[in-house]
């Protein structure tokens, strides 16, 4: 620590932002966190590691007086208004050449507005998204940081000794222009509620077919030393086991059912809408989500269509075998639906999103980090255009090899009336997807039909309508 | 014509605009139009109805001064930038009391911006949804005005002549405050999208049955004299009959398979998306037609998985049996979700949207008119406040007469591999719908293991956070 300055500052101490700054601490660089909350000051000193500098204060200006310049600071706040609050606040503290990261979940184009307010200043801001979770923040976050490269030049020392590290390449890399960072770690979070409604589906069906927790919890597991090895397959298994303190029941059985959002899986769902793209799994896993918190409808809705109780036709082995290749099947069509959005958001918002190096950054520290990713960097990294990962040849390998498995998972689901709405989204946008010719041509000429909105011929190029319904 | 003032006036004389005017004239009102491109008012003139008063002028101020007070004058111009310009010009113009209505497709927040910008000045501005086409324009519309209930007075009597009419009773009346108008207008075409994708769904699975377009003729325009009977059913029929002018095939066998849209279909999942609703239905519809224009993805992976081309395991017959159960439980899937966001929507939004009158009002003239609508305006009529109309015992016994043929045709679909995913998505709504315990709670599980979100239990109230996978 030269000249008693320190060599990174946080704003915001809640776990994320006192995790993340231990973690930088623990690295060998010096630290100092703003909260108006002394409490959380001190919580923040008395977690230190012996023999790292860390300081909390009270006051943003004695924390900014205190950093090295040009200072690197970030900010873990609430996404909205309590960002540009900060900002405000920091605007008259800070230099020319000052690097400030959002490290919140704030929405692409705040980010963007932000950037831009704040380029004549001379301040760089950079948008990035942590994923990971509060262990993650505290040993080794996935990292998603975009703006101007130059400023992250400045942060990359610091960012690449607290990431997560995968074969020894840290997770975390320069993603992009302007919003960047935010948006990918949006469509992170969209990728994320799909594989997590996929295995919720998957944990209902084989329930229905009388697995115990205790058989949720070694299949999971087995799965998780296999294709499906994954964070998210992983804390599953762990979830089985879980036992309840109150009562003697496990603990996944006392759960409510309706989930909650912090309202990333929406906006990835609207934003693919805007570009446009297709995610229906990700439309799907917002739906579902939604759907569970309209509890007193559904239990009506139970007692007039009597929820079907009918066993399903397999044995529990084949139940098992089939369910794994559909959640493995509708998991690469997740991340297929994600990637395919980033790709066409970089270009049109002109982001210049790397996806070899988004890939490579979500392959450890990060929610949805699995085995898979290897698969689409390789992929990414024979060919950095890929539009779609699908149409890469070692992945359709893999979706080949499951596909009878999810097609007979959706038909079993729909004759037992088991609900299934991530599998059969996965798999009618895959049916879809390489589909030459869709039936939308009808819809072209219902259009023309009733609204004269014209459609196109495939043998003559232009423009054309029709008076219909005449012969 | 008193005074020799006109009694209505509308701006933009396109053939929305043209077609709707002349329809009031008919209905013995004078009507001036005001476009600057001389042709559209020419055009205007020469179209009207002998012994009707229809004039066309190419100056507004000299529109305006025209006008009975107090003014009653629509705008049918495209949304957006458009719409302000003309309250710009328009402002200076009117006086306290007069009655403008935006006819076009705006989306409902910037009606509601426009009402409230104008209430100082004492205007009355109207958002009103269209629906119809060209030809409903000309010879009766469904319309569906919002805003003030005391301007809504003014324009009643014409509105009311010139609507469709379904056994005596107008397509029109009063349906909310604000923009209520525009966000009916968008739930309507976000059903629109919906039944129009399951139309194609049903094309594609009878095509892959062997059907010739003679017979999909035959068999739309059977439906379309049973329970399926609708304007989109109706015009299907239609549709396989046309022949193209250019070649001898059939239309729509030339017909390119990209579909457009004008975005209203997108709002509404969108929207959906902020109350929260789930209308994954529409979504999907959404995501098809977004899917369609990626045509040159879709050759490549056509060619890497091998489409399928089995033969469907049913007979013809049967097949035509399970479509038609699986379209019309599809369809009452989509109104449910439509209509579950209009009653959301009312509330959240505070619009104060009546149900009943919304589904009187779609009963004739609009796009998604069809006489499942009667059954729904008997549901509202006895319970205004219901929530979903899945829950009203004759729509149960509805779908509960098809959902067998719905089961299979997901089951057929999923094993051929044939694209379903609007069939899909509304069996596996309505699965997910019924289901009094949703696997969600596993969702809530993971949220608090990865990122401390805390859950709700079904047995103590209160908010509660575990150390997940210590033991």
């Amino acid at each position: 620590m030269s000249n008693n300055l320190f060599d990174f500052g946080m704003i915001g101490l809640g776990v994320m932002g006192r995790n993340l700054l231990l973690n930088v601490a623990d690295h060998g660089f010096s630290v100092i966190g703003f909260d108006k909350d002394e409490a959380k000051n001190a919580a923040l000193e008395a977690a230190a590691t012996a023999g790292t500098t860390v300081k909390g204060v009270p006051d943003l200006e004695d924390m900014v007086r205190q950093l090295q310049t040009p200072r690197k600071l970030m900010m873990l706040v609430p996404a909205g208004q309590p960002v540009d609050d900060v900002i405000a606040s920091l605007l008259p503290l800070l230099e020319k050449g000052d690097v400030v990261i959002d490290g919140g979940n704030s929405h692409y184009t705040d980010t963007l507005r932000r950037v831009e307010y704040l380029k004549e200043t001379g301040i760089n801001f950079m948008g990035m998204g942590v994923s990971g979770g509060e262990q993650g923040a505290r040993t080794g976050p996935s990292m998603m940081p975009g703006g101007n490269e130059e400023a992250y030049a400045h942060i990359k020392p610091i960012l690449e000794s607290i990431a997560a590290k995968v074969g020894g390449v840290p997770c975390v890399d320069y993603l992009g222009k302007g919003g960047a960072g935010h948006y990918v770690k949006m469509v992170h979070n969209g990728i994320e509620y799909a594989i997590m409604q996929l295995i919720s589906e998957s944990y209902a069906l084989l329930k229905r077919g009388g697995l115990s927790n205790q058989q949720l919890h070694e299949t999971f597991k087995s799965w998780n030393e296999g294709l499906l090895q994954s964070f998210l397959v992983e804390i599953t298994a762990d979830i089985f086991l879980q036992k309840d303190d109150k009562t003697d029941a496990h603990l996944v059985d006392v759960i409510s059912d309706k989930a909650g959002s912090k309202g990333t899986g929406k906006w990835t769902s609207q934003d693919s809408m805007e570009l446009p793209v297709a995610v229906p799994v990700i439309d799907t896993a917002v739906a579902m989500r939604t759907l569970s918190g309209y509890k007193d409808e559904r239990v009506q809705a139970a007692a007039i269509y009597d929820e079907l109780i009918s066993d399903l036709s397999v044995s529990q082995e084949e139940l098992v075998k089939m369910v794994h290749d559909a959640l493995f099947f509708a998991t690469i069509l997740s991340y297929a639906q994600g990637l395919a959005m980033l790709f066409q958001a970089s270009k049109d918002l002109k982001m210049d999103i790397p996806l070899p190096k988004v890939v490579s950054v979500w392959r450890g520290g990060c929610i949805i980090r699995s085995t898979l990713l290897e698969t689409f960097s390789k992929a990414y990294n024979e060919n950095p255009e890929l539009s779609n990962i699908l149409l890469n040849e070692d992945v359709a390998a893999l979706v080949k090899s499951v596909e009878s498995g999810m097609r007979s998972v959706v038909s079993l689901a729909a004759e037992a009336g088991v609900p299934a709405a991530g599998f059969m989204s996965a798999l009618s946008y895959f049916d879809a997807f390489r589909t030459e010719r869709m039936p939308t041509n009808l819809i072209q000429a219902q259009r023309d039909y009733f609204g004269a909105h014209t459609y196109q011929r495939t043998d003559i190029p232009g423009t054309f309508h029709t008076e219909w319904g005449q012969n």
